[in-house]
């Protein structure tokens, strides 16, 4: 049969685990801290129906949810993003700033369509987002990790792989990081703009969990601090919002938004209207605010009951990171323990996670005892039960 | 700034285009015979807003319309496929030959990302989809045209080039042609299957018109005659049910579904969900054969009026062609008029069309008399002022 073409080849060790991912959210006896999809309780469903009951008739707006659209999107989801996501950020947007997308991991993909060549550079955080790195090596980039600490990306160590390997692109998800659960400080995230500027290097920059602050003080983006344009901001309505509608947006100079456009047309055309004036109705008829409440307390209790059982549940030798928000923790076992070995164990005893070293693109081995472990959509009372199976399991390989 | 990858500059032309499609279906005093959208009246809001209120309730269903989904589409819409669109064009699926996309246009970009790598040719027909181009060219293809009469590709213009250029891939679309609206032959369809599997080459098979048929008799696929799983069978949902909900499938071998499988993830994930439960719901209710009767009764009529608007207004010396279904006629002035040059004349008469030689990818100066005339979008009392407008418009230049 016809050969694939080489970027096939370059991307299938992740997609076997993306696979496991999506697989292990199916099998209803088994307590998944594995995947990252936010609690189905704080899912808007009333407010959909309401809203689809609404505009779906046959006037103007019924029509152009079923009729093709415009690659931009529609205006009132890009003014809903200008005025309600993006000036609470501090970032000041015009309407020809912003393009609607087909979920968050399409911005990553229309983006790397419009500046990678195979055998470009990408600096990604180590850990890093596995999804993203999937992208950058299905268009045959090179992902190069950068030093992380408690307050995000070294910089030092950014500014030193800029310099040796000449990046198109550093990749970043700044505040409740997928899947460390870290924020980058407001320092670093200066720097980082500036860095971009300085080197003409792209800094895309991945927000999707910063709206879902449950403690701790808000910080400005990286695109905040960019005079350049070099920064590219990219955000997901999945989380506060809904996963299933697959939208999000791209934030960038005029110039760079006419190029994602063309990218846009020739890859679906558009993202499902239907879902556009859904989710443009659900913002500008003020249902956000109270929503994002709803979300930000389902998750709150959700880390504070995680937090505590792993403060109970497991020896202090093991350190977890506590995150201000998101939907993510991040555990450290002692070297002797082999997270991708005990994931067997685990699933046996009904209970999943992510193991640590498929959050790294390169020195994976010494990363084995490393868990990415997801609250979110994990009702407290099995946050418990989880994770006094989780203990167990640990306990045993100690 | 930073570099745009290479596959940009290259789709730089035809991307404005595109742009002026769209564009030129926003001016209401315009009557376009430019865009590829179907009749407004066609699209099923009544039933799509009464699939909604049902399904977007705090059930099982309403939760899934909101929630992450699986790339492969959700099941529902793979068996609605299967046996109510698959099955009467004689074709056997099984559901993991299926995976639902985003529209038609995004099954082109996945089988592209499959496929081609830059320098690979692909042969197009001749005039051809002008996205589908643009597509192919992001990927750094070479698209070669082959040669078309009134049954479709020319068999033995395809075999001489799949000899000299090993192409990787022969786009085409039998049926209703875009823009053409001719209808390839029962033995080209076979001969293109044969060739496909003959020679090792994809025949990428693209349907999204062939239910539309007003008159005239039903032809098989060309998947319907491949015997080795060459012929990779597309289709969208956007004229039989919405084009705004972008959703189309792929229908090929297990062994390539599963690599689309992993290009989706990398694209944006899967479909949208909603969207495809409604779908899904519109076909598993059994509403689809009366919407599709009412489509091909509004689209014949249009049809119709077009083609006597064309026999009455006309000089006998111009030739369009009859289609049995679809969209589009293509209508071929004297060579001394130039279609590009006449738009301008067109438009200032509030009346648009498509250039023809903007569907050529090589010598398009011969074909500058050509134009594509879409029915579908326009009324049939429209579709007469337009043509007079445009008849008075195409005489002052003979």
């Amino acid at each position: 049969m016809a050969k694939f073409a080489k970027r096939i080849a370059n991307m299938q060790a992740s997609a076997d685990v993306i696979r496991q991912l999506f697989e292990s959210m199916t099998d209803p006896e088994t307590i998944s801290f594995g995947g990252g999809a936010p609690a189905r309780e704080a899912l808007p469903v009333e407010l959909v129906h309401d809203i689809a009951s609404e505009v779906l008739t046959r006037d103007k707006r019924g029509i152009q949810a079923l009729q093709y659209g415009n690659p931009t999107g529609i205006p009132d989801l890009r003014r809903a993003v200008t005025d309600r996501l993006l000036a609470p950020k501090g970032l000041t947007a015009g309407m020809d700033n912003v393009l609607i997308v087909s979920g968050g991991i399409e911005s990553m993909n229309l983006v790397s369509q419009l500046y990678l060549e195979p055998g470009d550079v990408v600096l990604v955080e180590a850990p890093t987002f596995v999804q993203a790195v999937q992208i950058f090596q299905l268009f045959e980039a090179r992902c190069i990790a950068c030093e992380t600490d408690d307050n995000g990306l070294v910089i030092e160590d950014v500014e030193a792989k800029i310099k040796k390997y000449s990046p198109k692109m550093v990749y970043v998800i700044p505040t409740f990081q997928n899947p460390s659960g870290r924020t980058t400080s407001l320092e670093r995230r200066k720097a980082l703009a500036e860095l971009g500027s300085r080197y003409d290097v792209i800094i895309l920059e991945d927000d999707p969990y910063s709206e879902m602050r449950y403690s701790g003080t808000k910080l400005p983006p990286i695109k905040s601090f960019d005079k350049t344009g070099n920064t590219i901001f990219v955000n997901s309505f999945s989380k506060i919002f809904s996963p299933g509608s697959r939208l999000g947006y791209i934030f960038a100079s005029e110039e760079i938004i006419r190029k994602v456009y063309d990218v846009k047309t020739a890859t679906n055309s558009h993202a499902s209207v239907l879902a556009q004036i859904i989710c443009a109705e659900f913002f500008n008829r003020g249902l956000y605010d109270a929503h994002l409440k709803r979300i930000c307390d389902i998750h709150r209790e959700r880390r504070d009951v995680m937090m505590d059982c792993i403060a109970k549940m497991l020896p202090d030798s093991i350190k977890a990171v506590y995150p201000d928000g998101g939907l993510f923790t991040w555990v450290e076992l002692p070297q002797s323990v082999n997270t991708t070995a005990l994931l067997g164990d685990a699933l046996a005893q009904k209970v999943a996670y992510v193991p640590g070293r498929e959050f790294f693109v390169e020195d994976r081995d010494n990363h084995d005892n490393c868990m990415r472990i997801s609250f979110g959509g994990v009702e407290p009372e099995k946050i418990c039960i989880g994770m006094e199976r989780l203990a167990r399991v640990i306990k045993a390989r100690l």
